[in-house]
């Protein structure tokens, strides 16, 4: 059966996640982060030279990096749902939100943070670059959802399922507010109202409340 | 015929690349930095909410994001090639270093770039964090590479295609030295023997020598 590796507070919630959505079995094994260095535990680190969070096995494969991870079950096990053919109008929309996911956003928010918890001048083309970038993501998303009910379009896909995490999750480490953005905090909403989500998530990271609000909780101290 | 805007010194190479690699028709269109901030031009910009390279258009369809470009061109017209089928031994493989590119390596690179100018406390959580990171990829990488002639396996594929701009052009920008990193400086060796890697390199960034050396050149300011 196919195994997935969920570190709690972590962007590993994408695959229980995504798990769930599909409704296929899978055995599901937690870790909780070091207290001190809030990386992963030994035995989590030991699965796979990436040594962080997720981490699947399927027989004799060991699969890293989260959008592989949601290609190969999807490929594997999907049976075409959660995804748009390449035949379909929104085939495009849909890769672009589904690589925007780790190619963009979840970078751009951890360059943003890294600038403005380093002392660097908010002036320097470093910190501006940093800046833009986010804010840049940001936007993106939001006129996005100000327009469509999902990502992709109007169907629920993958995409949604690797954009969530940065929205929500990520704000523990990397804390931004999210008031004034209606587009995606109405995406927020609807999100937290899918079945499959809340199971996840009450799977995953039992006592961790869904970050779907503007504000953010209390940060962990990275 | 698919368009593919290109901004020079960037990592819309991976696309130019690609189309050669493939020996499918395109018409590229090249871009220059602007000379004070590096962003791309207005005219690229305009192309796409993103703001930024790569950019495709293909008929009324108009993409950013090089792994949902890569994605896109290969399933649209690769006819196959340059990927790993999801019934081969290293599909994994594949779909991980596909991935790790944007998800993993090249974040990896400019977070730890941001830290090391920024002026904060190279034993600050963060600074620590960042170095981890970037000397991990490289060392997955690294130890992929003195045992496969590319990373997929004994075949070259788009998973190639995505990582080898954080090893070379984008060194430009973000400096960093390869010294001691035998297996990726063989494989750049391996990589620059390509005629479509020549090719793609002598159209889109003429005048530029790839960086296959383990050493940097004059870096650009950013």
């Amino acid at each position: 059966m196919l195994i997935v590796h969920h570190l709690q507070r972590s962007q590993s919630e994408r695959i229980v996640w995504l798990c769930e959505e599909l409704g296929i079995p899978y055995e599901l094994r937690t870790y909780q982060r070091d207290a001190k260095t809030l990386l992963a535990p030994p035995e989590l680190q030991q699965l796979h030279p990436t040594q962080a969070a997720p981490v699947i096995q399927d027989g004799t494969t060991t699969l890293a990096e989260s959008g592989a991870i949601v290609e190969y079950i999807l490929t594997k096990y999907g049976k075409g749902k959660l995804t748009v053919p390449p035949t379909a109008d929104n085939y495009a929309d849909y890769l672009y939100f589904l690589h925007f996911a780790n190619g963009y956003f979840q970078p751009a928010l951890v360059g943003y943070s890294t600038v403005l918890r380093s002392g660097i001048s908010r002036d320097d083309p470093s910190a501006r670059f940093a800046r833009r970038n986010f804010e840049q993501a940001l936007r993106v998303l939001d006129d996005r959802l100000a327009k469509h009910t999902w990502l992709a379009g109007e169907e629920f896909t993958a995409a949604d399922v690797m954009n969530v995490f940065t929205l929500t999750t990520a704000r523990l480490f990397f804390p931004y507010r999210l008031a004034g953005y209606e587009g995606i905090l109405g995406y927020l909403q609807r999100v937290s109202q899918r079945e499959a989500y809340q199971t996840a998530m009450a799977k995953g990271d039992p006592g961790l409340i869904p970050l779907i609000h503007g504000d953010n909780p209390r940060p962990i101290r990275l």
